[in-house]
């Protein structure tokens, strides 16, 4: 396999790509399969790559590198939300929660959740991973006060937290079995703005 | 060790309490230390305890049963609430969130949040431990919405969501580094009753 991967290639393709992308699907794969961040090594990453752990130590200085690339190739920035009502726009980046096409992710984040304690190193590379969304969010609620929907006091910090913290405790851990899931995203994003204060 | 704990003891007094203390302090030392549920065996706990492992098998059929007890002996279910107002009662039961005064449950509690869905019993085992303070903030709300201060078309199970996930999120996991901790339990429950449309 390293034979092919290292053979000589098209001019204007990068060197090597499919070892590249076999080497972060390995480390995915073992993730998803139940290993620690902790107990991931490199040589059982370059074992079920099939490559050898030289081909590994050539393209990342160690796994951490490895890890950064290996889940952002997982869970890629979310798109720019589409630009509607800022209700909607809520609702399509509330939604992303747990919600990755890739069934591996739902086995590796409530791995990586506790494991951000563990090492600032763990910690940057989950904030890393949440933070694009967050961001996102704060741009809709900041255009939401602009437009008088929302009031101008609201802690944006702290209604990111409302917003984002029920569907990923509930698709990730099942937390309240009584939950209703259906139109979840909505749900949360109506209870958010409306409140719960008798009119 | 075991001599003294199998000594002959004062009428009135259950046989070898203190044992039942040590088995059960033991095993959450060892899970406050980084072992796993899964890796946790009866020899660890009976070795850390200072007793044989016969001595736990007379007392628990076996390691989901004695888990049950040491979760249950470290985080009791929660005391009623005060009874004040409707806000205040809400604000109390949310900040017990993470709030144990034992380190070791901050230690404990991310860790088995991702097992819960590894087996059923894990998952009821959670379940059990935090459906109390559950069942409490559902009858605060029910009470909330009989004074005729909180709207009658409420989701119980989506508010106490609401309540509970993002301090959850941050108290274990530190999920948001920007967001501001000074009585969030408070900010949280206004948050909720008030939502963020303007008025």
């Amino acid at each position: 396999m390293t034979e092919t991967m290292d053979a000589p290639r098209a001019p204007g393709r990068p060197r090597s790509i499919r070892a590249d992308e076999a080497i972060l699907e390995s480390a995915i794969d073992l993730l998803a399969e139940g290993s620690t961040i902790e107990a991931l090594s490199i040589e059982a990453i370059a074992t079920r790559a099939g490559v050898g752990k030289a081909t590994i130590y050539r393209r990342w200085p160690g796994k951490e590198a490895l890890l950064h690339d290996a889940l952002r190739r997982l869970k890629p920035p979310p798109p720019e939300p589409p630009g509607q009502s800022v209700r909607e726009d809520l609702i399509a980046l509330v939604g992303m929660s747990g919600h990755n096409p890739d069934p591996r992710v739902s086995k590796i984040m409530p791995c990586l959740m506790p494991m951000m304690n563990r090492s600032p190193e763990q910690y940057r590379l989950y904030q890393e991973l949440v933070e694009p969304r967050r961001r996102m969010l704060r741009e809709v609620l900041r255009r939401g006060v602009e437009l008088g929907e929302l009031r101008d006091d609201l802690d944006p910090e702290l209604t990111v937290a409302l917003l984002t913290a029920p569907l990923l405790m509930q698709r990730l851990l099942r937390a309240q079995p009584d939950l209703d899931e259906r139109d979840l995203p909505a749900r949360i994003v109506d209870a958010v703005i409306a409140g719960i204060a008798a009119r």
